[in-house]
């Protein structure tokens, strides 16, 4: 069995070996310098870690592997211009470092070179992989659609905060894990319980994100905290405060998030205090557990030995639920 | 056979019935705008009437003319925004209607759309189908991209703007030809026959645009005559006549095209007695000729009865050759 660690080597090796930049230049540079930003490739590692569960041979999932993670960086090439971010992994993103225009059309580039990754995939259910990948793309569209429609002022309830995120991040994570486990020969059965047990941890990862930009600790995930809190950002810490908040508090809330103009620094200790007063650290690291938990249990029907499972699951451990400790 | 105006009933009808707004609305909504704006519907019907060369059965090509219909329309919807165009076909276009954001990831899930309807192709060479569309709709991004470059203020050559406009144009008419034929089951040499005489007709396509701008009947096509002058945009007639005027003249075209400021009116009178001193619309004329001859060389090829072309030679016959004369 493949560790995460030797198969984020052999993706990192693969891209760096795409020959990305042709003429013209200007469309294809944009891609080489996205893609080398680097990042933990969860996605195309799951696709081999998922191919991995069933078949030895992992050579067979590489292609797909690199469509799910261009597309990914694709849709992230996007969001940047749309949520007029500046930074990605601390290095400009590329409508800073060129201009939108390049941005817009290096990402259609990019979503083109994913869909040629995937057709190279040589799998008997290649059609099965396809329409994965296509129903998957679609719905990646449709909850950035959402998180846009959330930056209104109105508040957001749970439910649509979590239909957001399961379609803006879940499914792309479920949907690498079935597509790895299709090529490598699973069953329709086999290969639908690693997409349950991927949109729960993709529900997870999304709330320890949110999690992390509170209560995470700088020294160790480098990030500076209160970010979401700065941009507005709709995050699970905030709907669940705005649910939980009465009278004072919710009016404090409503006025920092709601109304513009705040002073960062207040504006970030005024809604921890509210979030600390409000028992959301509890509420949230709860939530991520019984989503992690209800992962497990999708991975635990999956008809392989529990041994074959080890690297998916320790690697899961140790990223998700140490974390939010 | 079917008859253009047939296949074009057939397409509005098939784009009528389609369920395009879907939630979220504001993703859905611009795709069914720009759909239903209109047009020539030239590259599906091109689908459908290359895959009846070779077959009494249209249906089977259905999906792949949608396809084509609708990533042709992404790349508008994207091209309009980087171009800063606020019509299209006498509408606003989705950027000015909404706003950017809305028009990228439309645009973004239209492109994904493309993919869903060509993946229902029912074809047993589906896998060269979708080469086919894969490398057309990366070299459709290349040409956008070639085109950008030459927003900038050096003079264009000819064989760089020829280059440009196959990519931009030619190879997704090309290839509507194409993916009709496989399709409709022909033979490698007969869809490549069909490929090659989409190039040359989308390069007289082309040209025909440039031409009609200046020396187009207002009347008979409804668009104000100079607007690629006034917008400076490269088009075949400047880049001839770059390259033949003198002196005098080549300082008054580097003035009026190459520096800013130049009154309308003023500009569009003085470019075109330029060209007119240059003889460019016979040189333009001459080239679409030329193009639309070498189209039908290729067309001939194609080992079918010159009955079955008919419809074809003859559309084509109607909207090139005879609205150059």
């Amino acid at each position: 069995m493949y560790s995460y660690k030797d198969l984020q080597e052999l993706v990192n090796k693969q891209i760096n070996n795409e020959n990305f930049v042709k003429e013209p230049r200007q469309l294809y540079e944009p891609i080489k310098y996205i893609l080398s930003l680097g990042g933990k490739r969860i996605r195309p590692v799951f696709v081999l870690m998922a191919c991995n569960l069933f078949s030895d041979d992992i050579d067979k999932a590489i292609n797909a592997a690199l469509a799910l993670e261009i597309f990914h960086n694709f849709t992230l090439l996007h969001d940047d211009i749309m949520d007029n971010s500046s930074l990605r992994r601390n290095k400009p993103t590329v409508h800073t470092k060129w201009n939108s225009n390049v941005a817009i059309l290096s990402g259609d580039a990019m979503s083109i070179i994913a869909y040629q990754f995937i057709t190279k995939t040589n799998s008997n259910n290649f059609f099965e992989v396809l329409d994965v990948f296509n129903t998957t793309a679609l719905q990646v569209c449709e909850g950035q659609q959402y998180d846009m429609n959330f930056e209104d002022k109105k508040p957001v309830s749970e439910a649509n905060y979590l239909k957001m995120i399961e379609l803006k991040t879940a499914v792309l994570i479920a949907a690498s894990l079935k597509i790895g486990a299709l090529i490598g020969g699973a069953s329709h059965k086999d290969a639908q319980f690693l997409y349950l047990f991927g949109i729960n941890l993709g529900l997870a990862f999304q709330i320890q994100d949110d999690f992390l930009d509170v209560y995470g600790d700088t020294k160790v995930f480098g990030k500076k905290i209160g970010n979401d809190i700065i941009t507005n950002k709709k995050t699970y810490l905030l709907i669940k405060a705005v649910e939980l908040a009465k009278s004072a508090d919710y009016k404090e809330l409503y006025n920092q998030f709601f109304t513009k103009n705040c002073p960062s620094e207040k504006k970030i200790k005024s809604v921890i205090s509210i979030y600390n007063r409000l028992g959301i650290k509890k509420i949230a690291q709860n939530k991520i557990v019984e989503y992690f938990n209800l992962a497990f249990t999708y991975l635990d029907k999956v008809s392989v030995n529990s041994e074959r499972k080890q690297e998916l699951s320790s690697f899961i451990k140790t990223t998700l639920i140490n974390r939010v400790k």
